[in-house]
């Protein structure tokens, strides 16, 4: 997707080999209009694949699956990295790594949210390492439903994650697939090889 | 505003007098038709208050502060509840305690993305005992950068924070304002009373 791409090249930041910031526009502060086109992009790839919900971890997950759910007609819900005390023991929980945190968190969701007449598109900001995707999916299969798709604003192609979950039979959408961060620099993959 | 209102009734769910649960809708599920409208409304109430931009907190003021931020068009900045490995120290911080979940977090936002510049629109979406919005207007004041207002989605006015808030002369907006949670059944102020 040439408007991300193009965002990414402005105003990431290579911070090292495998580091990439997003903060200006995606993942602390976020850039609406980006988030639209992005969420309807995703919209426009799944429109034929019956979608009941949009699954997504919070935070920044959250923006993008706004707007492609508003296209879609269909509701969002976000998995929650900790339990709250005003959500009751109905849960489907996944334990999910963050390499960049360095911890390991419980996702949840509730059991009201997604059950097994679902259709559900996956959407996540960062695909990386694949483990809050593969937790997103563990809840998906715990709960019976389909998984139609994985959409991902910015895959990390160069790391496990994407082999990871394609190697499953799983379709992954990466809007921009980033091939290398060598020398400071982004390089992506063309857009023929990753979709 | 009766579309939500309407919502609150129809799949909120109290669990105490003090305690309402819309996870349906808001902060677990999140319908995008309605957080377009609740953008919308924060959007038109302040269009002509010159924000340049809306503070929110993770993670369940970014849905509406998505649609509010796209219809103003201007960005969203969302503080994060405690600090990332990829954040520097460059970080506006407060202190908020959550009576929900009986913690105190740190929340922080980035010293690039609110100066002295902007007037900030603060979003949230529930107003309890107003230690969130207190934290973000903490936050902006540290920043010197003026507080247009406070959009709240669900005001709870029968706990203490909106009066906080009020009487530091803030303009504070609720979308839906409650005057009881008691015996199961959720009571709203009147509209008048509120704005």
């Amino acid at each position: 997707m040439k408007l991300l791409q193009d965002q990414i090249i402005k105003n990431g930041k290579v911070l090292s080999e495998n580091v990439l910031k997003v903060d200006t526009f995606l993942n602390h502060q976020i850039d609406p209009v980006l988030m639209q086109a992005i969420g309807n992009e995703f919209a426009a790839r799944y429109k034929d694949s019956g979608i009941t919900k949009i699954l997504t971890i919070e935070s920044s997950g959250i923006a993008p699956s706004m707007f492609a759910g508003l296209t879609l007609g269909v509701p969002v819900v976000f998995a929650r990295k900790r339990k709250s005390l005003t959500l009751s023991d109905n849960l489907f929980t996944s334990k999910v790594h963050s390499f960049t945190k360095g911890e390991t968190n419980d996702i949840s969701v509730s059991k009201d949210f997604i059950n097994n007449e679902d259709t559900v598109l996956i959407i996540d900001d960062f695909l990386a390492n694949g483990q809050a995707a593969l937790g997103l999916l563990d809840i998906v299969n715990q709960a019976e439903a389909e998984t139609a798709g994985v959409g991902i604003v910015i895959e990390k192609g160069f790391q496990p994650g994407g082999k990871l979950i394609r190697d499953k039979g799983i379709r992954v959408d990466s809007l921009a697939n980033i091939k290398s961060l060598s020398n400071g620099k982004v390089e992506f993959f063309e857009e023929e090889t990753i979709r």
